[in-house]
């Protein structure tokens, strides 16, 4: 599985980082941030649950009421990509207040279901990946502890898509929004293709985000 | 080949276009458009050699203009590719006005040269193709009769890019700029990686135009 992530890696060394490796089914690495922030005196900053985080990923939503604004358009639905929800959460908190009508979804990998389930359950809950998923950055056993407090009353629900749904995803938009999105960034766009939320004449907005996939993967979905 | 150009039939086809195949090498379009625009009263569109495209193709250099006002930066070098000259004209137009500093270069496939050909001689020059092109959005054998007098003193040169450099140019933009360009898209970009002009710490603008690229191309490009 190691090939898959190369580009991801290659490219972070490539701005300067040492990268360490872990094992995500076996291996804890907020624990091993932490290690290492407390040896190094270096600043961790969590992918998703801090309020920092959520408040720039947050800027997605303002640059989507903007062009919403634009184009003279209302967005009926929203779908986002959640894996920790903090690309989610900023979304949900630039909506309330710019585009308060918005039903709001959050995507996620089939498998990796750890919001469904929680909003289902009224709680956080946490999975146990039984299962591997071509979105590598959407694997997230649970909501976040910051996240999910903002994002439980904000959503609609949450949507899943496999990993052959993603793959097509992938491939409609190389076909006609001519952008490279990997795989956890094509997870909204994914679940909207499947018809897992009936739009019947609705406006949807996608979250399409990040496009560091390998090209073995891209081909992959090119020749599905 | 013809697989290779079927995602830009299917394309126009799904627009509703009625799509009429001629052989490049041994038939003239030009003839055939006015042939079935007479018959049936449709309006020909010329690809390149009209006033009105060249002015509609040169709000892409408007764009770039309003862009690098924005961004506080100069273009030392500007690159485009070019075919027939049209979207060439329309930028050199724009920035004659907007950025008069900047040295405009046209870039074409190896093998269809056609404006290097005429700069240097001075006058149109029609080439014969000795050999295909992955770049068929860039075919044609000689500049326009309305782009070249445009052209002619507005160009600090032309310079071309192989089938291998434009694949390269395409895997680059996959993960660099995590766009889908199609061959004829990447030409500029391609002659710019591969040194045709020695930037020497200048910034240079590329034009990347189109992305009407069959998966297997694109495969192709990501897997040489």
């Amino acid at each position: 599985m190691a090939s898959r992530f190369s580009l991801k890696i290659a490219r972070t060394r490539g701005y300067g980082a040492e990268v360490v490796l872990y094992d995500r089914f076996n291996e804890n690495r907020e624990a091993i941030a932490s290690k290492i922030a407390s040896e190094t005196g270096a600043v961790v900053v969590p992918p998703f649950d801090d309020p920092y985080v959520i408040a720039g990923q947050g800027t997605v939503g303002l640059e989507i009421a903007e062009q919403l604004l634009e184009t003279g358009a209302t967005a009926d639905v929203l779908i986002c990509p959640a894996s920790g929800g903090g690309l989610m959460a900023g979304v949900a908190l630039a909506f309330e207040t710019l585009s308060p009508k918005t039903a709001l979804y959050c995507a996620e990998p089939a498998g990796f279901d750890d919001h469904a389930l929680s909003l289902k359950a009224g709680e956080r809950v946490s999975l146990t990946p039984t299962t591997a998923s071509l979105c590598d950055a959407l694997m997230s056993p649970s909501p976040g502890a910051v996240t999910f407090p903002i994002n439980q009353p904000r959503l609609a629900g949450a949507v899943d898509a496999s990993d052959e749904e993603v793959l097509a995803a992938m491939a409609f938009a190389f076909e006609h929004l001519k952008l490279v999105i990997e795989p956890g960034g094509a997870a909204a766009l994914a679940a909207l293709l499947a018809g897992r939320i009936a739009l019947n004449g609705r406006t949807a907005v996608i979250v399409a985000s990040g496009g560091n996939v390998d090209p073995a993967t891209f081909v992959r979905a090119l020749t599905a």
